[in-house]
């Protein structure tokens, strides 16, 4: 999926929403705790009641690596039900990955290849031989992290460069963008930080951001889609806990619909605000 | 383990050697690759060969994760191997992890409970709270990404701070060693920058540092013990696809135990020279 076919599948559907399946074993339901692979059953149930309002699915690793061969189970058979159920929704592996070069090869390989993600989080902090290995696969995106979401974001991201000086999430997109185009990087920009947005959009007008942060975290979907969107709409708002875990009884999977639904029908009008739809 | 007991390893087998499990299926030797579980047996075989050289095992997880739910199973049995054999021998999951704090708890989870590893690696960039969960397990440490071995490093990590005039790798030590003790935080630094290990113990006196680049990188073991050993060494040398890979007939055990050997000896040599042995 290039750039231009992700903006129409966010008019088709009139929703940039992406539902993070931060999947934590001990937070699902207690019913499904019967099951054989209660966490696959858990991401099915969600999986089913919110496509219809999102154009992109986020597994976060850690929550699958937790459990070790069992977690990679349930997060291949996730992937695997969302490939042949919903073959053109956007997948995202949330790995914040990075190594050298031949290292960093192999992690491209892992999520693009092995387990067939669409798009995979990467770290920037060891530079050019660490990113480049996950460009150029056709149809695949690296999504860098910017400007994290979390408080501790401040301790390293806004460090001003004295030369030329960028804050280092600016100098991060500055450089980085020059490794690819907007058809396969995207860069992580947390949605508690909207106020920076517009030094975002000065180094990154066109791309892509994967913006998380909304719901739990705290961040405003009307003010990151005034400040972060652009003519083709160059966001996706990731939503986890605020979707998945918003109930806990046998009707976790209504809820949560209503949820992604209720952020989606607010994105219909962001989108129709900007005459995008 | 803590740093007095790391010393005490370091001592009683003369040698700060960590061998690297970079254990790429397409690179093992090829008889091997008819055993059910090759990869396994590849580490099995290279454990027993260099154990008696070396105090540490790091295995990488890039090159587990490149073949999914199989991967993992080659990872868990090498861990448990080297924990049924070598009891007291330092593992160090060389994983380069980092993320929101709810995140980073099931990580830590994930390598410190789930596996049994004594330490992961992560990455800075998130910052205070995508590195503290790590830090406060029991005899557990984590170890951070400071100045990288590869050639991409100078992206980022050279940044040079307008306030107070540190570059970001020295930032990142400067701040993070407030966050645990010299018992719990190690430092990663290439030993291809043995120029700059200066700076580095300018900020992290008394900290172990995890040095990859020897070997493959072509980084040198006596400039790096030159400028970098403290008086309880203060480093673990990483050498892996040197060893590993050195040769890929039927007698790549052997020809590791010697790769391994050689670099025990000269570090036997080094720590004789500094009179820790």
């Amino acid at each position: 999926m290039n750039s231009k076919e992700l903006f129409e599948k966010i008019r088709e559907k009139q929703s940039f929403l992406c539902v993070g399946l931060d999947s934590e074993f001990g937070k699902i339901p207690e019913f499904l705790k019967k099951e054989p692979n209660p966490v696959f059953e858990f991401n099915k149930r969600i999986i089913d009641a919110t496509a219809p309002y999102a154009v992109a699915f986020k597994p976060n690793m850690a929550f699958y690596e937790a459990y070790g061969v069992s977690g990679w189970v349930n997060l291949r058979m996730t992937v695997d039900y969302l490939r042949a159920n919903y073959p053109d929704m956007f997948l995202i592996a949330d790995a914040k990955r990075g190594d050298i070069d031949n290292t960093s090869k192999l992690y491209a390989k892992a999520f693009f290849d092995t387990i067939g993600f669409d798009a995979v989080t990467v770290s920037p902090y060891m530079g050019d031989d660490s990113i480049k290995p996950f460009i150029g696969y056709k149809d695949k995106w690296v999504i860098i992290l910017a400007l994290t979401s979390n408080q501790g974001a401040s301790a390293f991201q806004f460090t001003e460069d004295k030369y030329g000086g960028l804050m280092l999430f600016e100098k991060v997109i500055s450089y980085s963008k020059k490794w690819g185009t907007v058809d396969n990087i995207m860069y992580v920009v947390g949605a508690t930080k909207a106020d920076l947005m517009k030094d975002v959009r000065r180094q990154a007008p066109d791309h892509f951001l994967l913006i998380p942060g909304v719901g739990a975290q705290g961040g405003s979907l009307a003010e990151i889609a005034k400040s972060g969107m652009n003519d083709q709409c160059g966001l996706l708002v990731n939503a986890s806990r605020s979707i998945i875990f918003a109930d806990s009884s046998e009707n976790f999977a209504e809820i949560a619909a209503q949820k992604a639904m209720e952020m989606q029908q607010e994105m219909a009008k962001l989108l129709a605000e900007k005459f995008l739809i």
